[in-house]
């Protein structure tokens, strides 16, 4: 259950109904997720994130799907169950395949393994790996 | 200082040998940088990781930048500093520029923020989320 | 369901009862959470644990609400449902009000986002912070 | 060394040179820290992350010291070094005494424990401690 | 529920079958858990953890029990509930008794605690304790 | 640099110093490292970390070495490079030799790759994983 329940639409404040017009409009649904009725217990916080979130997951030089894949990875890495499950879903609507998950699972299982055996064993970082772009 | 000494070529028993050897045909450099020399010390580790790394990290449904970038956004969340420079170091040989790093830095930045917003506030998983490639 | 089971007043070896009692005297009430009776299985684990945090989360130059405010952020960060439920609980018995809930989440998030800025981007310490006491 | 190099008054583009001299005017000292020279290879994620943090870290029902006090925590749980220092200098500066380090030291040190407690022994939670602010 | 089903011993193909076979050949009993079930979604990925876990959980100079006491001490401080489960019943059935099971609890989190003691105050390595095998 | 100044013998209250010469006579070694000298900024978490600290890490249903490389595998996943350096220097002092160390590295990293395979995937715990204690 969550620390502070969801704020429905009946319930919204102003700038709590104008945040949840523009999730709408802009993802072509009526649905509001959880996360956003949730986070509009502080509608400061809700209308910051918001905003944030399309500033950076729009295209870019990185598509939206290489971004959902790589909020995927972060994700599971902090064991964020709601985020896995939530930015899966947006990156399958992006075109991401069953096969492309398990590649992405794959690499973030390998990620966190060598992680571990770098920290593990105290490998220092070779010159050739200092600064790759300042030089 | 790494816990064990990296093995050097003069030292490197043969089965080592033969990883260095393929991670140079496989790379098409001379230089083996300081974590395999530090695996080497358990030359079936050694093995293992490079016999996995390159089955992981090749060409798939996932091209290889985009691997290369999941694996610095997991070793950023991780904190592993060896590992941020070496695969962003392998990401740039790879395509990625300076303006991509800064947006996959924004979204790994932006999935941690949010992580722990939906964990602080304990949001449940919407019924829509539930097992995307199950419907 | 845990790993071992929680353990009854009917059930307690008298180390556990003494400490059962001491949590029922210091809190003012009857009951004893899950926590502390699942700790119960090991009676020295339970009286080093009740101890220290009698000692750790009183009256100190940090007050106990503030105190409480940290254990949750800490837990949000760690991603134990567990702990943040049971602490957001005490700091709710201490004043926090949902608003200092909402700040308190939105820093935890803007942490957790800036410190994954600062590491992708392996930004080196000021001299100006080195050893804030030491000056 | 910074993946990318921090960003000098002399080079910096009109939208990074407005956010440095509002960070100027706002902390009341010519000082700008690593890492927003670092943050400045991206206008954009400069210019939200300065804003969200001014937004985020001044008064409100938390006192900036609270909140200089949780960002040290949660910085310490993840083990990024550039925010302990930066982040404790800035507590310092708000009245946090060696004493009070100590205290807050010790919090994030118990929560850390007792998180790990909780986890191991998949402790199941109270019903009393169930969505706090709902009844 | 798992981003992908389970796959079944009749809808497995060959390669996922192989690994089935030989999981119930090392283990000795019919079952097979949710674990490796959900991985035969790619049965590459499948076959290359068996591989790897066979090779790295078996006897070594590091008996079976102190490996399955080291699975489940990372699993607790990582939050891997799936994990804790699955490898503190083959702790047990290794011969891990409940006392033991505390005091590795208790070690784990000890160790989390005094991990952010040290974090927290920057403490820097002492020269004794630096290349502990390279002296 | 720590953040507060180690503690030296003559700067040592008597609280400080009785501890002190606890570690010393417990360990048969002039030597203190940096960890307590640090810690002794608040005598009364140092007297209450080394009792705890002894009263964990002694002989019991699991041995000290087996103890140490818990210690270490805990404090790898959570990159404490302090913790990985002097808790593997007392895991050799025990009888930890290079092979040792090499697969409990193996151990480490193998766990925190399938964490998050387990993890990325959402794989629902089997019933016969459930509470193993309680059958």
């Amino acid at each position: 259950m969550p620390l502070l329940p969801p704020v429905s639409d009946e319930a919204a404040p102003a700038e709590v109904a104008a945040v949840y017009a523009d999730i709408r409009a802009t993802r072509g649904t009526e649905f509001i997720n959880n996360f956003w009725r949730v986070l509009a217990n502080d509608p400061a916080l809700l209308a910051r994130t918001w905003t944030d979130l399309k500033a950076v997951m729009g295209e870019g030089t990185l598509d939206p799907l290489t971004k959902e894949l790589i909020y995927v990875a972060v994700s599971i890495t902090n064991g964020c169950d709601y985020c896995i499950a939530s930015h899966s879903t947006a990156a399958k609507a992006r075109g991401m395949t069953p096969e492309m998950l398990m590649e992405l699972v794959s690499v973030v299982g390998m990620a966190n393994e060598t992680n571990r055996l770098v920290t593990g064993l105290q490998v220092p970082v070779d010159d050739a790996f200092m600064g790759p772009f300042q030089k």
